[in-house]
């Protein structure tokens, strides 16, 4: 998407290296990081220099060309540093995904590293377009809404965390249709979660959605339900982490609490995802889906800019009290109005998906795209 | 309430003074501050020294003691130092309720100033009296709950912003059950919502509970509603900024995002509240109370205590991101399971409410308690 009028994608392939956007320093520096090998990425991804699924898929398929190049053929060592990449975050689906694509790639080649090159260029390809195909399915939904507007008022979207494209390679899935939208001239504007501890809504969605020029307003995460109750929210769209067969939505903490409030109010909750964030073998998100806890300190702790322009964290309450940290929520599909895919949109059941997916349904299998 | 191991109230008369706990350096600092004059209250209640609906009363009240000496049985003189008081927080119904019972007192006095003295006693006394009551009628519903617990486990009570005895003279509204319980020797454990933006949970209530050694776990308000689909809150009590006479609340931004998740989840929602919030001409919370919207800059910029232990502000986000402020909601009675007042506990319905309060069956009439 554009940032300040010029085009980016949050990773690319340039001579011998990879550019990535260092997204640590969002909001406050625009950083382009230089990757040249394993190690190089295998720091990105832990450090959360990228991070987001289709972001971390992408960045370990790069790290596999690295891996390709430095083992200079030797299996065992082409193993030993797909390891290292695959230790950065081992919860991240699409990490192992990513690697296990590129080992498949680079063993089946004549020339193993330019089979990678290839291999993640249609990774990081695949992960755009399923973006843009969401954005396309899901404008529809904004056109209709703004269809119903005779006074030239924006069509007004809550989002909560960053499911936007600094999440994945381009555009986004929250905000693919969001932009789809903007681009063909719907008026739109978006209320941002704020979305603690971590704050991905003010300091990533928030900065994105400027930068395209998106008019926005970031909110505490708190004000959703009284917006709604007050008419001025039209539509719900969230991401998702994780998703089961049935529609239950694992995503950022907090995100249930918008979803009963979009019930409560009639408006529309719909969950935009590439079909990759589906688990096959889930059927109640509550039970099934294990929520990682992280650390109480990144609740207690918080980072920003002093008036000085310096980067500082600051403690927000005493070490008496301790914090807990769980990362994820589940929203029961009972509160789902639709799940928007890049092969369309469907109701979050387990008919509705297996419709979209019919090569699914046995159970197992991945969907392949 | 304790204070380490020492009684506080968060107002009291000392000589010819009046101390406070200046909460602009909670919970970093414990600061108490002497009030001499009105001028001196004037600031305090306006720059936030204190805060919280019955400690702004109590404040007024003292502040008219000092307008009275001030005033030397000027009537002009008096009146233009109680406008100073009231121009401090406009929109505070107790602190006018305060100042009105005060110029009442003062001049049907032979003895102006010891008049105001006794009422401002007897007001601070009032309100840690009422709260008291509301603690002695809540703790029925804790005692009840931790009857179920077989296994020791203490009763998880979540709660949202700061309704604790730092916002009155003593027990707070919400915190009085809690520490009744406490001090009765049930075994409790408080979930304290941050409340963002200016996290007055994170900040006043952990300190509060900390200090009085109540068990207590701080987390983002996006946590509560996967605490509760998975058995972790047995009870919500929040307190009440302004009550309709049928039950609906307007308290802190959020609270009603937690009201959706306790219904859905059936765990029983409280409001613990004196009954000077309640508004006996309200029948519609949602399109009759008006909600203060304030500055975005308070979304904006947070401060804390940095690693040197200086309390600074830091900038969450760019300046490109509006942000709005909104601060309060309105949860409807049909999300309340009761309302617990310093005469008992009523449905959150204007049936159960004017049992309890009789008088006030014709309208506009004032409780009086």
């Amino acid at each position: 998407m554009l940032v300040d009028g010029q085009p980016y994608r949050t990773i690319w392939p340039h001579g011998d290296s990879v550019r990535i956007i260092d997204q640590r320093h969002l909001p406050f520096r625009f950083v382009i990081a230089e990757l040249r090998s394993v190690s190089d990425t295998a720091t990105a991804i832990r450090e959360m220099q990228v991070r987001g699924a289709g972001l971390i898929g992408a960045a370990a398929a790069w790290g596999m060309w690295f891996a390709a190049r430095e083992s200079g053929g030797d299996e065992s060592s082409l193993r030993r540093l797909a390891e290292t990449l695959f230790a950065t975050r081992p919860t991240a689906v699409n990490l192992r995904w990513a690697i296990d694509r590129q080992l498949a790639a680079i063993q089946s080649a004549a020339d193993p590293v330019e089979a990678a090159h290839a291999s993640a260029m249609a990774i990081a390809e695949e992960d755009a377009q399923a973006c843009r195909q969401i954005g396309e399915h899901g404008l529809p939904l904004i056109r209709a809404i703004a269809e119903t507007k005779h006074d030239g008022k924006p069509v007004q979207i809550l989002t909560h965390c960053n499911a936007g494209w600094l999440a994945f390679v381009d555009y986004g899935s929250a905000t693919a249709p969001i932009y789809a939208a903007y681009d063909s001239g719907i008026p739109v504007h978006v209320w941002v979660d704020e979305t603690r501890p971590r704050n991905q809504g003010a300091r990533l969605t928030a900065w994105e959605l400027s930068r395209h020029g998106v008019p926005h307003t970031v909110i505490p995460d708190n004000a959703g339900g009284h917006l709604m109750q007050h008419g001025l929210v039209d539509l719900v769209i969230t991401g998702s982490d994780r998703t089961t067969r049935t529609g239950d939505v694992a995503n950022k903490i907090g995100t249930y609490l918008k979803a009963l409030a979009a019930k409560d109010n009639h408006v529309p909750f719909y969950v935009a995802l590439p079909s990759s964030t589906f688990d096959w073998t889930a059927r109640n998100g509550i039970t099934e889906i294990p929520i990682e806890q992280r650390s109480g300190e990144e609740v207690r702790w918080l980072d920003g800019e002093d008036a000085q322009g310096e980067i500082i964290a600051i403690r927000l309450f005493e070490e008496h009290s301790p914090a807990v940290n769980y990362a994820f929520d589940v929203t029961p599909n009972r509160l789902v109005t639709g799940l928007i895919t890049e092969r369309g949109q469907c109701p979050a059941t387990e008919e509705g998906i297996l419709q979209l997916f019919p090569e699914c349904r046995a159970g197992r299998a991945n969907s392949g795209t």
